[in-house]
């Protein structure tokens, strides 16, 4: 334990102007690096804005721009050189913009802050990465659509086409990518001009910048733009329940795989052995998938109670933004991709599936069977019970009761209900729109296919 | 504490076949109950559709809905009497309409499970409350919007026009409004038909429930639509980003309303005074709607755990989705209009908001006359800062600087630097859409009342 | 919509002096009237205290104590009324202890403040829900290591004893005990003397009022004391934590009572039908209970969120507190009830789980096999996978491979052998501490009840 | 947008026998190579408890510990290479070691799973971590003890000597380090001899690894051992509640470093200028320290979503508990020792505060005087805030009323009312154990002393 009467521990460290633990924890550089393209595209759409506004000569603006992209040259093949003191990606970017050229690189970040102009950079990244991401989950859903079978399931103790549960999957999914783009629309909002939080004083025209940078819309109010990061915190909260889905996705894969289910069997490529039992093979993928649901919603909790309570205008907890939305883009990014390697590879049991039946799931269909002779539903399925609750009594199966053991519950039984007693036709019967008959379901895929070729395009 | 050894403490409680706690602890009626109106419309419907179905007669359609008439009349005259066995909405006004109409009430759940039932009322319950929250937003928009005035304020060492702070809440919650917009259309899609997870086997009209319900379209798929809550988790956290943002602006008020600041005073029915201190005046509202932001993240924090990992089809475990919904909305209600009363009732102090007002917050400005005389702003930023040290050194205010002084540090400087010291032009300088300029700001209040309009039809 | 333009709507609440949802936002009766006998015994210790520094006399303290004992018989027999301007429990207690006693009661507040009387009140509230949470939490661990039984079972592709997996529930369990304990202890602290932040200027036996009230300490720091709710927060992580491990035991349990494993079968009182299946059973006990780790996590989350950023001394936002304590009390207080009934009811189907047993599943032992005749476990692990795989191949099970199929493989295998196909010598070797054989697993029974005892006493 | 129908794009990725992105999803080399030191003492310990089983010889134990310490070597310099499947620091260590030895190497790994290694390697480094905050904790206690100074300060309309402020932090953090302490004592339970689940069937000394690894006591039950990470959670919990307490101190701090409370000035070495404001320096080193309480707390709910519903035994979901432990070791331990460094250098501004004061924060005292004259409080109360509305009606300070003035409200006011207008008598009646009195903030400091000797020993 430290001494720490007397110590001189931290003393030390402030003699001089600065504590190396404070410009660490306060450097951003070794992760918003990440943002070296669009950062320099919002630079070589704002110089040129300069120009227009008479605030660089059309000589400096060529300087800068053959500096940026001499730059962008340095980060494509990984060797710019990040000094010290190059505390984000913006000063990094001026630094050696700088080096290269001199002193009209000062006047780049004229009626610029770093306040609008890394809003306008994390804009750029997120609306490239959510594009990445529709297409990641199109590849999911169109990998869940195909995979469709008619195959009878056991699900919820009801039989059930195996196509239903996939295609409820599917249709989570795209849900998730309809919420993406809403999103997506929100995102391509450009800041820049906004300064620091006030605006800008010079004649740039944001109208121009915009088309330059391929923003749908410019930032109303400028407090709000450089203060608020609510697409942030949106896109956080999508990842959050797009991971929710898959977690449950991955939730019933691991129950059907389990020995005793052994509805499906995972790809080698989706398993890895035991280091102590040869015999184990582990669903370590669908353990992975399930679990990122949460770290992906920490962090948007973590950016949530950042948020909560900061007054207005650009606070330096807002830093807090970068790694969050990094780390939710990296951890869906991979888990939509390795769940399609999961699902376009997986095996399916037929055999295990169909010995999962057994003829008790097909009291509610008794039921029904009185229902369309005209007994009330409720009172059906307390007779329908009964008869569940004989054969139980007689140790036999429910389709063993003959017509006379089921006349003895209800006198509407009569030899046609052999008809009952057939997997296929159950799940057939479930016809309306939605339900699992092969005419529903084939609906359900025509109209995903038909809404995916819209996304694709 | 308690002798475990041999206690029958809990032995006791399971000689018959239930558990008193267990039945409470399933129970979801103390709540849900909430949803009555909701709960009878579906049924309205759905009879409809049943007799359509030739499942009831034209006659027996006639009971019910007379059945569920006078049930509705007795909500609303708030003396529909729960009784035991009564565990949720569904089974007391089912219970109850036997009790009136005898037998043809048993057919009223044929094909019909509380699976799509429950989440029917749900929708019709939010989708009614989004509404409501949609015009409390819009109310308070519309103060902030109308309580604009072009006073000057120091924002951030910067002056400023009051009105863009003002504005930059406003504009927040105009983004939160349309957000509700989308969430409103994916809570209008109609699960109804879905049964208990396969969907119905009879001849269900849907499109005409659709009709009938006013919902906006049909769920695709009946698994998904029975045990998926997505629309209850995008309404929480919608919620949560929304406190988020009055969470700011009761912060900013704070600040605001103390002593040392004095901008603004809060009316006597928005404050409290202390038990203790005779002469203290709380900001507890602003306090409460800072707190509430916590409360209702919390609610979707909770659920969204609770999502996590379940498996396909509905689990009880959804039950939680209720009493999260309701308290978000309650919750929302109540600061959306606490905030509109302060906001239209507090009063701007502005001698106070000119009183703090000080030269070296033009410093940027002074910077920007160099800029504009072709100094690179770099450059213009350190010359800047050399003119405020050199006017702290003498003890002075920025702008008590001579000519000669500031010339001595560039040369640039001239006699019609005087027109920098004028905090009004300095605001007004910030001409460009989005910034401080009285112009900007007239347009962004244009462009708020115009999207108000809209959604206000 | 709402006609926002020219409405009246909000302008006609704030004619008068106060906002009727502004006075409902800020009332706490509706929830912290149930700490009313907390807040009694808190003021009964006060006057006494008062009366000892002569601010009150010996006969206005008899009356005090009559009149709040009066009041205490009032809640007792559920007559108390409570009146408009009862904003919480302090207010109604002394507003009805004037009604009563007439202007002594006026006295009672000297030196005490809102602010240290309700930490007050919801420390001695929060003591006595510990004991009876420790109770609970006793009696579960009772039943679990009372249920435990030498029945081989099927874990994780392992045999295992059922008493190993039932008693690691048990050692979560008593690990949540031992934490409660540690934070009773933080609880125990008497604010009661703080005022409002600075303490009191009065004579207050602070000791006196200490030993009155049972608790263990005093606080430190008026300051801190008033301000900080460190041990509700601290108790709602609790409260997370504890049925996080009860979601684990649950989500066990309903993979054993699925029809595939048919592993148990939980009694009727812990189960529910289905509206829709009369031959469904729900594990609806068991998805309640996991359901309710998020529910509570939520609780800590909103109310961590609402602490975040909050400055020193009594704020608001603190009134999040109670209804997050209560909350997460009733639930934690059910979910170990409902366990404890379900434990101690469910059927343990043992020919079930000796049916799951399966020869490859003993793998590992056959590696050991090897590794005891001086094998390196990396190449032993290698030789009994090729084992696995021959048996495979030739579709027979592991046990029926020859001593010259398995000598094939590694020529240590020998006649011996055939001692490792043994499930309960299996399980018998694991016979270190903490391991499976039944000599580890009596001792680990024996190291819970004596704790048990320790605690329970 | 991606071609989806007939695309090769993730097809081609399946044509062999593994997904790239599947295992880079999988390993955790990339963040658990940070325990290379505590896997290395790990394996040391365990190879003598092998020899002790004779499970190898000490020839080969002599070999597997010069591997070792060579391995150890080549960590600490930096120079230890990772290759392509070392997919965790123990496959790495475990390759390594067979590069250098050979055969023996094999054995290690004999009756140890990677499922009670890795968990024994964290529970060796979260010890050593807890020490290192804990240092930091009281370091950071140590500044604030010694900070005290009794200049008055008005906090909440009191006036207040600093010093109570100041130590209420300390006394937050003080509870803060019991809490460390208590949870160290849970992380230092060894688990290795747990093997995968089920314990080891060789002869372990499991007491002889815990004295060689230091470890406090031995964990009860295999199955949880392995499967839980209650260690991990509290540890997160623990860093969220510590960063509240920052958070709340970096709130008060930068309230008192505004221009309009000046109460403060913070050392340049925390603070940063703007890049577009000349005169503005931003307390950035105290809106980080806030913001970092939200990105811990959101580590904490995403482990806490993770753990929810996982069945027994190890899930591979477990791995997120290693980012998040690491992540939150090092904002907490950043965050403390900047805090230290913004403590020990700020400057404060006596003046300011002492112009901050004004009469209208004695009113309480004028109640108090009342009191002591035999009035009751809430009497005393009112007539107290009548004097305030009669200053405020003359526009006078309340010290300024006449005693004629005063008599008006009440004749128990005499001349000797004048002694109530004195800030330092004010604060120093506060003398009750906790107040703000001079002896009693001594007592705190003196108690604050003695307990953080004990810690530091």
């Amino acid at each position: 334990m430290a001494n720490t009467e007397g110590s001189k521990l931290w003393g030390g460290r402030f003699v001089g102007d600065n504590d190396p633990i404070m410009e660490k924890f306060n450097a951003s550089i070794a992760y918003d690096q990440r943002m070296w393209d669009a950062d320099i595209r919002g630079s070589k759409a704002y110089v040129k804005a300069l120009e227009k506004a008479k605030l660089v000569t059309t000589d400096e603006m060529t300087q800068i721009l053959q500096g940026l992209d001499q730059i962008f040259e340095e980060w494509s093949k990984n060797v710019f050189v990040i000094k010290p003191g190059d505390e984000d990606i913006h000063t990094a970017n001026e630094r050696r913009l700088k080096e290269l050229i001199g002193t009209p690189a000062g006047k780049l970040h004229t009626g610029r802050s770093r306040n609008d102009q890394v809003v306008t950079d994390m804009r750029l990244w997120l609306r490239d990465a959510i594009s990445t991401l529709t297409d990641n989950a199109l590849q999911l859903i169109y990998t869940l659509v195909h995979k469709n079978t008619h195959l009878l399931l056991l699900v919820f103790l009801f039989p059930c086409s195996l196509v239903e549960p996939t295609l409820s999957h599917a249709v989570a999914l795209s849900r998730d990518v309809d919420r993406l783009q809403e999103i997506k629309k929100r995102v391509s909002v450009l800041p820049l001009g906004s300064g620091a939080i006030a605006g800008t004083p010079f004649d740039i025209d944001r109208e121009q910048l915009r088309k330059d940078l391929e923003f749908d819309g410019i930032s109303l109010n400028s407090m709000d733009a450089t203060g608020q990061r609510d697409f942030v915190a949106e896109f956080l909260f999508w990842a959050s329940l797009c991971l929710t889905h898959l977690s449950k996705m991955a939730e019933d894969l691991m129950l059907y795989s389990t020995k005793e289910f052994s509805f499906i069997t995972l790809s080698d490529a989706y398993s890895t052995g035991s280091s102590l039992m040869p015999q184990k093979k582990n669903a370590d993928s669908l353990e992975l998938i399930r679990s990122k649901a949460g770290r992906v919603f920490g962090r948007c909790a973590g950016f949530m109670m950042t948020l909560k309570g900061l007054p207005s205008t650009y606070n330096k907890d807002l830093q807090e933004d970068k790694e969050a939305m990094f780390d939710c883009y990296d951890t869906v990014h991979a888990v939509l991709q390795v769940a399609t390697g999961v699902m376009s590879t997986l095996e399916i049991k037929q055999s295990a599936m169909t010995a999962a039946l057994s003829p008790d799931m097909l009291a509610t269909d008794l039921a029904y069977y009185l229902v369309r002779k005209g007994m009330p539903f409720r009172e059906a399925h307390g007779i329908s019970g009964k008869a569940v609750f004989a054969a139980e009594s007689k140790n036999i199966a429910l389709n063993q009761l003959t017509v006379a053991d089921l006349s003895a519950v209800s006198p509407l039984f009569e030899s046609d209900v052999s008809s009952v007693w057939d997997y296929r036709s159950s799940v057939e019967q479930y016809s309306a729109p939605g339900g699992t008959a092969q005419r529903s379901v084939a609906a359900q895929v025509e109209h995903l296919r038909t809404w995916q070729k819209k996304h694709a395009q």
